[in-house]
């Protein structure tokens, strides 16, 4: 979602390949032999794995587009290091999807909690009263954060409608969600949040057999 | 180390504040309050934390000094990747040092040189010939990767002399290492392994008191 993402911020025509993960292409597992994961960007017959370093590779290479690191390099190094709280606190999600007992279920719960109220003042200081993140575009902490956004509401549907982003609890940041949603460029990227449930009810099912 | 390393390499002159982790000062706890965490860089009364996010705001606002991360982006982009890579991998040597049974330190082992055997052949295709991954200079993935050679010196001190680096396994690389410890920019950062491999031995010490 974040390359995709990006590189439709930059109005970069690309060719979307879909991965079996459980059948991985050659092609895959040649252009990311280490970690053989997605997301690959292949560029100029070269390839850029990781999502965060492919979104700052477009960000770079195509520099006719709105930037998508603010240019003052502190505010850059703000974006990168919540960026990177991003994905050390948010994964919880899974954790809170997959859990099986109530303890650890609270425990994942309590540490996305603690992630999206640090986003509520995340925001407010760095979008600076701005619709996003980055200022009046989507950047690049925005396609860090927003691609957890599918996974947000998939965990408030398993949970019984149960709120982690709200106008009580996270005002700014659910507002801005939904800005970031109806952007043209993040719309056709999101799953439908009723086909990721049905996949994470699959994989995660407590009895699923293996 | 590496917030030091890139301001040695960019010749800025700064202060060093070394933090008692045992008992973390305000300083610290008001400059990175989300991880309390070293290193921070605080630079006009901001401040920077996370160690590679430090390295790149150097490198981006001290532009007069050697670069520290390749102009070309799919070079930088790779250089952020091995980058990730090393912090993905070499965290084992902790590992190494602390696991109390054969059998996860042989794990922890096997890790770590799998990293270093692919950080060989990666040598060979970043430096170009050159003596450092970033070209003449060294930069952001040297400070990277260097940041835990005092480390690698440690734990193959406490296996008795048995070698993670060698000129049979990774010639490549047990050059490099040479050149970079040489370094003016290196040399007073690197804590003495013998300094290291005392704290080392006080915190992870089989029957040691908590």
């Amino acid at each position: 979602m974040r390359a995709r993402m990006a590189l439709n911020l930059k109005s970069v025509d690309y060719e979307y390949v879909e991965e079996d993960l459980r059948n991985k292409g050659e092609l895959l597992l040649t252009s990311n032999p280490v970690y053989k994961m997605v997301p690959v960007l292949i560029h100029d017959d070269k390839s850029i794995c990781e999502s965060m370093i492919i979104v700052s590779y477009i960000d770079e290479v195509w520099t006719d587009g709105p930037s998508l690191l603010p240019s003052d390099p502190h505010e850059r190094a703000t974006a990168r290091f919540w960026a990177h709280y991003v994905d050390d606190k948010l994964p919880a999600l899974i954790e809170m999807a997959k859990s099986q007992t109530d303890e650890t279920k609270a425990e994942a719960t309590e540490k996305v909690l603690e992630g999206l109220q640090l986003f509520e003042e995340t925001f407010e200081k760095c979008s600076k009263r701005k619709p996003f993140f980055n200022g009046e575009n989507i950047g690049y902490l925005d396609v860090a954060i927003g691609s957890y956004l599918v996974s947000i509401k998939v965990v408030e549907l398993m949970m019984g409608g149960f709120k982690l982003l709200d106008d009580d609890k996270t005002p700014l940041l659910a507002a801005w969600a939904e800005r970031f949603c109806a952007s043209e460029a993040v719309k056709g990227v999101m799953p439908e949040t009723e086909r990721l449930l049905e996949f994470v009810k699959e994989r995660f099912a407590p009895q699923a057999a293996q």
